[in-house]
């Protein structure tokens, strides 16, 4: 089994997270993103969105989407559980996660790709207008996500969950679109403290 | 229990299909989108993300996002089976539940959002020339999934799941955009034949 990653990236980031809170430890190979290597014959016959991260199972199946990948891992190692226990608290996680990744994660890299010189050869076409507009939303969401978090200590509930890394992941890659969490986030500084805390955070 | 709808949309839709599929019926209440209901203060304290699908538990716990409701759903009514049984399977069912989010339902669902006069008040602001570039993305995946469903029955393996119905109600909603399938596609349309026949597809 092989995880083709790429230090830098949340996606990637997310499942590196996810495994570590698992503790479990898998080969990882860098895909060179900056190189395009994502676009090459070969990496595209694996994973045709041309995105990472990428797991390749023994057999040589490939699992892609980083949510897919932390699926098939909580799976096969059901503890610590990070997806939710019962019907409500995986409705719960996946409604979290969904409205992280739709309202938070995805403006934040959309305003990324749309808007910085460095994506151009990768996000074609860049729209300025539309990475203006994300950026906007993103910075609208911070504001949602510091009062739903007077409400409770973690994203989905009172405990940590995949919910967590997506949020943590997103909060971290703001600074490419030169967003950052400010004191007056009292909520979001002290979830933000006690989740880069955790030794997984550092995957 | 009381689930949010409007009848055209596409993804109150998804869980209106997922729940024929398990055979569940439970009441809904048609949310005026046309009017701006879901902006009100009322459904917003519901729903602050403002859209439908809207699922209401009988303790007034809310469950919002699609597959969230339909995960609550698979959780408390395993049979049939949607999301997939194994780690595998459910890896793969995620997988390309989430291609066709990413790179179809979110391309055809942001071409209308951006480029319709009538969304001009739902979607601030609109950037037409990304609804533009949507548009072509969306119509790419035709392409793409048509060369996959010459590899296997459905769209992630050879049994029906949710990937299905996220597939079906993108395809029928193309329309919005101006797009839909051609008989040359041969392969999409055999699969869209078999699922639009399914007693489910009515919903």
């Amino acid at each position: 089994m092989k995880l083709y990653d790429m230090g830098r990236a949340p996606n990637p980031r997310r499942v590196r997270i996810f495994l570590a809170e698992k503790g479990i430890d898998i080969p990882r190979q860098e895909v060179d993103l900056g190189g395009l290597e994502q676009f090459s014959e070969e990496f595209t016959a694996m994973n045709p969105m041309q995105r990472v991260p990428v797991l390749m199972l023994d057999d040589g199946t490939v699992i892609t989407e980083s949510v897919a990948i932390c699926l098939y891992f909580e799976k096969l190692h059901p503890e610590p559980n990070l997806f939710g226990k019962d019907a409500l608290e995986s409705a719960q996680v996946e409604m979290w996660n969904r409205r992280l990744e739709l309202h938070f994660y995805g403006p934040v890299s959309q305003a990324f790709r749309h808007n910085s010189p460095a994506m151009a050869k990768r996000e074609i076409p860049q729209v300025p207008d539309w990475g203006n507009a994300c950026r906007d939303k993103a910075a609208e969401f911070v504001t949602f996500l510091e009062n739903e978090l007077g409400k409770r200590e973690y994203i989905a509930g009172n405990r940590f969950t995949i919910a967590d890394i997506t949020a943590l992941c997103t909060i971290d890659f703001m600074r490419v679109i030169k967003l950052s969490l400010t004191p007056e986030m009292k909520n979001l500084s002290r979830w933000h403290t006690a989740v880069s805390a955790r030794p997984s955070a550092k995957a």
